[in-house]
């Protein structure tokens, strides 16, 4: 997908935001457990409730992997599920050496090879360059690189400072050099909002996506007026807050009237801090 | 496995070699290819080929999924085929925040959820202590961070200053909070031998896992020589110069003749530099 195309999606749905697919069996609602693949199933009436209000989705990888070769092949059919208009993460925060890097890229962009046809997916950048740019070969594809990210552990080496900045920084700086604002977002966790103004110094034009609004307490009115640029630039996500509302058999109800309630806000931030 | 069962294996015979097995559809014996499942079958014969000479075995993650539910089921299959003395090591370089890392612990260590019962992974520490801890509340089971990798890509973060010391060295400090040396291993790229030494003043204790000797070219003797400490400390990785020795028929048995000679080197190193 094309940043244009990501950026029509959000003007046409005035809504930025991502529902997480964090899809753990152990909350699923009762009823769904006799289902065949409860997984999917659960994917399927949240994907069906919310894509109206959603512009891209993002399953977390760990949650499929957890359950070796059966939970790849939920995610398969989660995917195929997933609208064509929506946006589409992978959330693995993969990374590795050159030639490796290109099989994790196999495995999320190419689906001859896994199945899988992804928008993006999430890297860690510990590696450098080369464990980032086979991702950045495929065309129309994202990278989407871990700078700060919303965790405690955040602050044992993304804030430490290298030289006049931080770790994290330097990750958003030194990128820039391997890739275009139209193929590579970042990661930068909401619950550190008055950072976003920093961040914006440095990768103006970049998407960013932003986790933990909502169940983790960031502020949606903060991400978006300091995080908000031209094309939007933001995809803000938030999983718990949305496909748990209800454990119930209303549970797709709930999830419907939470994403919309988000989505509501959503279309007022983009009236006030959309830039001209 | 514990410490004591790896330095026991180490010492019984006189090796310290991982066989690294990055297995790639398009490098295989075109012999194979008519088989069910080639990556198994090639992946059998070279375990059966190199178990006298090796300690441990590294599939590489990214080779297996690559190939979506079907390389999963690869992988399982490789891994159970695996001797049980031996060490078994994901190569994974997952990480993310606490309950997702938890999730990736029981991809690769719980085989009730996922099939797979991997003795450690490995893991990038970008995201900080709560992206590794999970992984370290199952017994006997290790976690090997990422310190200083072999690839072009270590420069770019990994070896700058934060504060008096390089980040991998932080890295390395900071950890040792987190885990102690009978659940936690360090990946040290052979590429730069001479920051072995170095390596064993922060962390003298721990197991070492070394990529990047043979094809990559560090100097096996080197790597000993400063590296090795009282239990070895050190697993030294060789993948393409082992597994791919032979493109036709003999692979297995070309695989075995290189693994050998590690070995025999590897004897002789465990004679002069292993410290009593």
């Amino acid at each position: 997908m094309t940043k244009q195309e990501l950026f029509g999606q959000i003007l046409s749905k005035k809504s930025y935001l991502c529902v997480g697919l964090d899809t753990d069996l152990q909350k699923l609602p009762k009823h769904l457990l006799d289902t065949e693949d409860p997984i999917f199933e659960f994917n399927k009436q949240i994907i069906d409730a919310t894509k109206q209000y959603a512009v891209a989705y993002k399953p977390n990888i760990a949650f499929y992997e957890a359950f070796g070769a059966k939970g790849w092949e939920s995610l398969q059919k989660t995917l195929a599920y997933i609208p064509k208009e929506c946006f589409t993460i992978a959330d693995a925060k993969r990374g590795d050496i050159g030639n490796t890097s290109g099989l994790y890229a196999r495995a999320f962009f190419d689906p001859n090879s896994s199945g899988l046809d992804f928008d993006s997916v999430t890297v860690a950048p510990y590696m450098g360059e080369d464990s980032v740019t086979p991702f950045l070969t495929f065309p129309n594809k994202w990278v989407i690189l871990l700078a700060l990210t919303s965790n405690g552990g955040s602050k044992d080496f993304q804030t430490l400072s290298v030289g006049d900045k931080a770790l994290f920084e330097e990750v958003l700086t030194k990128s820039q050099e391997w890739g275009t604002d139209e193929q590579l977002m970042y990661v930068v966790g909401a619950t550190k909002a008055d950072m976003l103004a920093q961040v914006r110094a440095l990768a103006p034009e970049h998407f960013l996506l932003v986790p933990g609004v909502g169940a983790q307490g960031g502020s949606l009115e903060e991400v978006s007026k300091y995080g908000m640029n031209s094309t939007c630039g933001l995809l803000v996500n938030s999983s718990r807050a949305i496909i748990y509302a209800s454990s119930g058999e209303d549970f797709a109800e709930k999830a419907a009237e939470e994403a919309q309630k988000v989505q509501a806000e959503m279309a007022q931030y983009l009236d006030l801090y959309l830039k001209k």
